[in-house]
């Protein structure tokens, strides 16, 4: 659950906010949708109203949510707070003991999760939320390995959150060697696997060496004028070279969260329709780029959108 | 009666929508008022609360609404979806099948309605949504021209909306032959007139060939950078000779509808208040441009304000 | 499409408007899936953004879409301001020219529509529209007959739709006769199969007569004393005897729209539960009551609650 | 201008104000607009745009603004604070040192003001605010008396506002002497013309021998139970004989302010309508218990929904 | 922080929150602080923007929060979902893990934090959350008895807080010895201290038998007739006799929270400005009733407001 | 009290006000505080809700408001209409005949509101309002040089206001002679003390030399490309040089009120922290600039993060 002032009022002035329901993995299901893919989201929500209404807004996307367990307890909470030129927006995590980071191992039959399913995502939010999260996650990995499913991992390392006694150190590296499609960058790679360099494609060549499996490795780079005006633009390592993505200038900026999510839906359902390299890191960064300019972590632009935003036609312009 | 998201919302995600009651020739209206002269606005309103809401807002900017008809039936509607940065804004039409459309020819007394006027505007949108509306306009068109009135007539062409049997090239030649002023661009030309040219200047030396009484031929241009960023600026053909107006850079647009509109009402109050071509020019695109900062569909700047930024004075500055 | 204005303001007063995407067939199946139910909603829907918005409303609450077609055209609107005490609440419709209404014969798939369903309802909303809509409602009868699903209808006539050139005496017996359940008043009886009497009882007795095929006929029964003060409480004839429910006082009443449905999909839920005649009637009619304090057309009360007030438990306590 | 929080926030609370433009006189002119009558409304309004939007709402209902004077100053404002059940609903006044307050006598042209004019309505409160406006107030009563015009008078007494020197009881007898009907209580009596009395009917004819122009005199009556729930009722005496009006229960109140010119409106509109003493008191009665159910000053109910409630039919019942 | 969807909207229609910093104790802080008493309120916070903004409303009381401490953590939450009519209103808690359960044991100064202080108030929440908890407020008893201090107790047991290992019954009983005045009912007495009676009288006269500082013992008693429609009036135990209090209709209810909160701040304001017992009973009470029509936790009620209705003057009348 | 339409709207399409309680002085103190002082405000508020609301406010940051006033009376009102891109954002005053205004000489005193204290604040605005502010302010300036207290002085001349019969010039140098610091500008110096020069630096010289006492001049500086698009550096004239702050470009301004108080407050700041005159002066003009990215009066900005953008970090960057 997000919570916002509206506007670009601060946290302290809030007397009214503005809440999503939404969370890394689910932005990227709920994306997939969007752009015509069917997705399953699998988590634990509260078994009250509030868990009520976080599942109504995942249905309200197409996402299936029969996987979805309902448990007593609380929902992770964060408090996002908006912010225009030379003030930087911020985010307070309220997210531990949540019934996620509760999570049963076990619990999920991945053989009828996936009944059906191509694609298998994940992010570094979850093994780190806490060890049960961890061991599902792992579960997952090998369901999915087993079943043949192309796996996509956005490694996402997040400090703070590593708090249940492992680092990502120990736990991440096995999970990254069931990857066929990994989102990082540098500090991710240093703080999951070891590897260090400062350069993007020699890490990658490190890391394809060390975990086979992985094919593709990619990032976005964002270049921060302010909090309102940006630019964006990515790059994909595949069969040992780098591919360069346009870059696009963003001012305003909308809404700063869910562009790495946005981009992750954009290179799986541009994997899952067969386009080339290049034409997937174009679409899934114009789709990076569309999602500063939506209200919320979801990005609800659509295909032809981006493929108009790729083109270059129409930017702005009024469409009747 | 325009309905759009709040902020940037998108219209999936709207469960508030702002509403205003607007349209192109109502937007001329309020805006001449606006700028001081009197304007009689003649349309055709549901004759319940939703036309009373409407007529209603026509009534606060000092329109007088005694020519506005009563009928039974629907408003025409349409969706705007505002956008920022590199999504593009959107409008969804729905106005097929309104009150205005059904009106009845002869059902409007022209001699009444102009009683004391000096002008009668236009617009290609009447001529395109029925047959009674055109029959209508072009009753409109005679008895002006039988009174001596100057007549403009902003072309307007939409495509879409030319669906009853008739083509604007059937049915708009006609109607222009009886306008002094005009407001279009190539494609209008092209598509109502069947004049091309890759040339405004030429355009307009071969529409006044045909159209005699055409006297002067005006339009905007746009430069997109962005749905938020944009340069807009103006040409006026009148004597033989384009005059070019200022450029004015707009970022970021607060609303994208209606430019044109207060563009037209900076024409019209230009001429009857006795100023010079450019000067007319120069007021008709300031106008425009100032639009771009307000809600809605209407100029509400006021002309201290328009000349203020023609001089290039206290351009953004606080007034206190 | 349902446009409200916000609290007790008057269409004349609002500039802005709630919305949600409603209908009276929707309704049902929304809060038959929030009451433990699966749901398919079979409609027509437009193929932009507003119809993305509608269906997305639909997915919300867990009803099956896959049946949901998108074509061009508009959705069909209205207009509800609330009301209090004195004051009367209104309605305007502005549902002619829909993309239901313009729903092709043949166009649905019933075979798989309704595949695994035990349960078909429609209401005399639809076969009033247009030629189309009763047409394609006649075809799903006949599947849901074939394949011996229940039936149920809510006559629900309404004098201002009819308007294509059938009345509903030529239209609704035939349907009814495909019925098992009805909901309906004695206004309902006599416009739509010409069975007039002041007795409830008997106008019963006369149409099983007529239609072997009804077992149960239902009604609510509503005393207002103002716009925010009423009573409701409904009869359920079954097996040739009239059951009467408990009677709800509702003051003050938060939104007046929907209550028939969460009446009707009550009668279903208690059927499809297993609930004898009074306790499937009690449920329909707390369900009915429930629906008064909730915003918008859905009934969004649970099982749980319509229980407990059912029990007359907690009515209105603080629940923690 | 009215400020008030939103819902039932005390003033404390809040950060948003719902702004409406307003005033005794300017709700009676907008409720004669309403109920299809022309009004033309006389006042001093400041010259920026906190007065222009003044002036757009008193143009929205339809009134006749060409007698506003706009001079430099401020408006007049006064804080409302709505409440609900046991706590009182609460009235802050701001509107001392208002343009209005600084009217120059002479500036009004009553001859042009009232030019095809069959009535004029003043009310107490303008005597008390300055003794310019005091001044201009007996310019517009003997114009109108020239004229042979019917004039109306809310006493309208408020003990806080005579504050420049003058007493009401030195000031109100002459102007009610030019009244042809009044509106008053027994306290307005004893305060402006030092008329006691325990009895509504024998105040009445006492006054009546002293000021032998008056020739029917109103009142309402309030029985308030709290904040949420009261009743009101009328008296109108008229030919020596006081008639008595219907009884309205109100319940809840959704606006507690305009309700007595909301009455006074009902009076002039029956009277020039030519309803008899019973039909005007009653319709008076009834438009006066509507205004409690609408936001705002003015009582935006139509003549059939006044009607309508007169005659008890669909009180409260859905229209569609 | 409380969070609650706006108007009558469900936690699943929600998508903007209404947010108020408020609790049980400070509550009553804030209530006697606008009943013109000096109040200090210790507690912990949360030490980011989130814990500023409620540190930022208990000053804008007038609380003193010298003595407020702030850590890293969470604030405790909860969800409150207004109703009206047959709904229930709901509470969800997401309250444990705040930095308040954490407080560290000695980390209160209790000599500093009770200078000048003549009242210590506290909670049967305070024990309940966590073992620091209840040992910080068992140190303050200490405290305020050694500093011949008044105290007062509200035991408003909540069984689903009790969860970290001990009991009421072990905790209470030591603590409540410490009082002068308890609040609390029948059911808190049987959970608390393990004393049951069915007469609230007898079960008092046990209480000051075994714990001989009690002096005063007083409940406030709610009937239900809908979550709109209330009643409620209270009990003093005090000198072996029961003071009963007037009774109030709460009609309709605004907000249904903090109503015993006002009602303890009462008491403590009547105990400390010298009130008999009957009176400071009705000031309690009266307090406890306008608290149900105002919006959020806390009871903006003025002394004046409280006492005019405990005299039955202007009840619900407009004042100006 | 300042009342802003929201968004962009213009004063006549405000139904919804926001409002906030500021003025100059107090929101030094009020940034003052954020910035880790504690501050006392001297001020004169009606006795009712607003002025309980506003010094509610004061409160809310921290602010001591034991030395404010409340008296009958009104609170002084500015209108504030935002804006963007071409348009200038626009104040309307309201302010005569304040609370504040009709402060009497001797009413405060200021050894107990100055008790602890080190440095007095005070603006020109407050000796433009009435002669008692001026009498007051000059009593508040030779207490504090009594007291040895650091003074500081914004001259803030404005026109508009000197409308008492004295005029700057009369009443501003005396003022001036106690400060030890200024903000003010060429102007200003012309106005209040008829200093003029084209070079601020040699303007300093020259006050330097006529006020002895003042020790440090600092004044901001814009360049206006449009209302949204700002750029703002500072000057500090210390110990016969002139240092030069940074420069912010300002992209969109959020709030335009507000920043020359952030300024003064940051250099109070500095200086009572012991920074050097260039840390001061960058900390200032940081602070200013933070300002324009925050909604109200007051620069809620911390030193933190105002410290941030002095050293370049993170600006615009997601804080997680």
């Amino acid at each position: 659950m997000r919570l916002s002032p509206p506007s670009w009022q601060r946290i302290e002035q809030a007397s009214q906010w503005n809440a999503v329901y939404a969370g890394s993995e689910a932005n990227v299901s709920a994306s997939c949708c969007k752009l015509g893919m069917a997705a399953t989201h699998v988590t634990v929500l509260p078994d009250d109203e509030i868990g009520e209404a976080a599942a109504s807004t995942l249905r309200s996307y197409g996402i299936n949510t029969a996987q979805v367990q309902r448990t007593p307890g609380r929902i992770g909470i964060y408090f996002y707070e908006n912010a225009a030129s030379v003030r930087s927006p911020k985010i307070i995590y309220d997210r531990f003991h949540s019934c996620f980071a509760n999570i049963k191992p076990g619990s999920v039959d991945w053989e009828e999760a996936m009944a059906g399913a191509d694609w298998f995502h994940w992010t570094g939010i979850t093994p780190a939320v806490s060890e049960g999260a961890a061991t599902v996650c792992k579960e997952a990995l090998l369901a999915a390995r087993k079943k043949g499913m192309k796996v996509s991992g956005d490694i996402n390392y997040r400090r703070v959150l590593w708090q249940y006694g492992k680092s990502a150190r120990e736990v991440m590296p096995e999970m990254i060697s069931y990857c066929d499609l990994l989102v990082g960058g540098l500090e991710d790679f240093k703080n999951c696997i070891g590897i260090e360099d400062t350069s993007f494609e020699k890490a990658c060549e490190k890391i394809v060496k060390q975990f086979p499996s992985v094919k593709k490795i990619a990032t976005t780079h964002r270049e921060t004028k302010s909090a309102s005006h940006q630019f964006v633009d990515a790059v994909l390592w595949s069969k040992n070279s780098l591919l360069k993505s346009s870059r696009y200038e963003l001012f305003p900026i909308v809404d700063r969260i869910g562009a790495g999510d946005a981009f992750m839906a954009g290179l799986i359902v541009g994997e899952l329709s067969g386009k080339t390299d290049q034409q997937t890191l174009e679409f899934a960064t114009a789709a990076c780029a569309l999602k500063h300019t939506i209200e919320g972590d979801v990005n609800l632009a659509s295909a032809e959108e981006i493929e108009s935003l790729m083109q270059n036609n129409n930017t702005g312009k009024l469409l009747r």
